[in-house]
């Protein structure tokens, strides 16, 4: 998508065919800058910092990295120790485990001295079909968008998202930003109240600079506001994307997200959750149970980037000394207060039966 | 309630006899300053720009004003004129009507040359009946932590609260937090989760630097935490302040609070609003319609102040240029959500009947 104009992707191989090039997503909105990934290392760091995130392009860029690891070794057990480390650089986002395990089963029915074209070929091959899915999400939910602007006929239709699932999480498109931005260009009048998404701001930061640069209509909002916007009849409709859903179709998202359906529900205004099916994880039902909740550390709470008036990016600490924090990632909304998921599939019911027949070869391997 | 060791109250009137002193609020919790206000003006301004907050807090504040108003002139019309202005320099609360007119009505039943002292230790009764309220509820609330104690034999009672209704949001004890120190100081261990409470973060501010001074465990949390917390029980009870209740016990306090009111009932979790009789306003019932919603500056959104590693305060700007935001400062937590209110006279259901019975004079009189 664009950036002033200029189309991005979100990570690209640069033209040494070996090192990898991504948006440094830690500097917006302020600066935009990209960064180099010329090591496996570099893959990893870039991800455990937070260079890059959202569950589509941590899945698509631990692939780069397992490629990366390859052309330094191709060795069977040089790939393993790559998975596991890539593995344990997020806990949360289950396409990060999709795509390692794509692109190993790969590697290891083909000889290696073969596999380093292979490795580049296949990570190209995840982020491809990455888009293709983001791209198909938008389709399908746009048509759910169009279908809510009737009943708006002096307004836009306004759409809650909470946190970044737009094409800054994705390669490009974006999950829960796919359907907007597809709605936009057919016309639909849009508006998108933007979560800030304590504690790391990414629906200011990267949600509010993604809208921007497609000219799409929206409005900053404190996390605390969505309940009020609900009561008033100022949310047509809700669209999150995931980091993991379960079998059953809970949604472990990015924290907050659980709050937002419960008003949804409170007010009976849709809430969407938009996904690629790499982000299904069809090993477990009961996300409150099964998923592990990634614990970041408190220097995210208690401090701030920001710009400075005289542009010079500033370090604050919000809280008083002595107080500690504690910074959970994501949690779970249950199942029941999800009203459709939107995947490359089309739209379907939360639950297991319906992603089952969306997904029939996916459910019965898992 | 302590700061260093040291007793203070938020409020109280210089040896001159005039003048009075507050706690500058917006400087915390980086630094600790006082503000001298020694004019009606610099009273309307200290509230308007929150130099003092929390609704208890800004009735005094009113009343001192009032006060400052008619030492320089204790006509009829100049008290109307201060009181017309007083009244409008924040809309939701209604403790500031309250006060507003319990000092008017004395007033205009006092001969003018006597009305400067009158309207001194009208002012002074009003701050120390809302201490005597506070005490109150803290006592009665104490006794709803001290109930859930035995069900946590072996870890504290953990308290979730949000923004702050201290000590620091009225005279002294405050509402939502007396109970904590009540219970703490008899000897029930306490644990709170602080709601940092965008976006002037009340809670990460005023909230933790109170429960610092009082030496009480808790925990800043963003707040799009609190979900997750009492999906996996780690919040035994919520208690939150008010702004104003509704005869019907509808609730309105500082946005966000409707969001953890909804986790808190979908988890079975007892959620609390601790508030004095001046909180309610005896002549509405349904909250989301008749009250007034105060919508506050953007820049509150866009910016935030804190404190860099050299100790300077700084002011950042954490949104893209370009990216509007709005800035509502509070909602409205329906009655069917909120399990009692604390009162001075006690806990009672939030419905009419209750009140009522709890406060018949006030009921009828409205």
């Amino acid at each position: 998508m664009k950036i002033n104009g200029r189309h991005y992707r979100t990570i690209w191989l640069n033209p040494d065919g070996r090192s990898v090039e991504v948006i440094d997503q830690s500097k917006l909105p302020h600066s935009f800058e990209t960064q180099t990934l010329s090591s496996f290392g570099d893959a990893v760091e870039a991800i455990k910092n937070m260079i890059v995130r959202g569950a589509p392009l941590i899945g698509v860029t631990g692939a780069y990295g397992l490629a990366l690891a390859v052309a330094d070794d191709p060795a069977d057990n040089a790939i393993e120790a790559a998975y596991a480390e890539l593995l344990g650089s997020r806990p949360t986002a289950v396409n990060l485990r999709w795509a390692l395990d794509r692109l190993r089963d790969r590697l290891f029915s083909t000889p290696p001295p073969m596999r380093r074209t292979l490795a580049y070929s296949e990570a190209a091959a995840i982020a491809d079909d990455d888009i293709q899915a983001c791209h198909a999400i938008g389709e399908y939910g746009a048509a759910l968008i169009s279908a809510a602007a009737p009943r708006c006929p002096d307004r836009p239709v306004n759409i809650l998202t909470h946190c970044n699932a737009g094409w800054l999480a994705a390669v490009d498109w974006g999950t829960a930003l796919a359907p907007i931005y597809k709605a936009a260009r057919a016309g639909v009048a849009v508006h998108v109240w933007v979560d800030e998404t304590r504690p790391r701001n990414q629906g200011a930061s990267l949600t509010a600079f993604e809208l921007l640069g497609e000219a799409i209509p929206h409005t900053i909002i404190a996390d605390n506001t969505g309940g009020h916007l609900m009561q008033h009849g100022l949310v047509d409709l809700c669209i999150v994307g995931s980091d993991r859903t379960t079998r059953a179709g809970d949604v472990c998202n990015k924290i907050g997200t659980y709050l937002k359906a419960l008003a949804a529900h409170d007010n009976s205004v849709p809430f969407y959750v938009a996904l690629p099916s790499s982000t299904i994880d069809w090993r477990i039902s009961d996300g409150l149970r099964e998923i592990r909740i990634e614990e970041r550390d408190q220097s995210e709470v208690t401090h701030i980037c920001g710009r400075t008036e005289r542009g010079e990016t500033a370090r604050v600490r919000l809280t008083p000394h002595g107080s500690p924090a504690r910074n959970f990632g994501f949690d779970v909304t249950p199942a029941r207060l999800v009203s459709a998921l939107i995947t490359e599939r089309g739209a379907c019911a939360a639950n297991e039966a319906a992603l089952q027949s969306l997904f029939p070869n996916l459910a019965n391997s898992a």
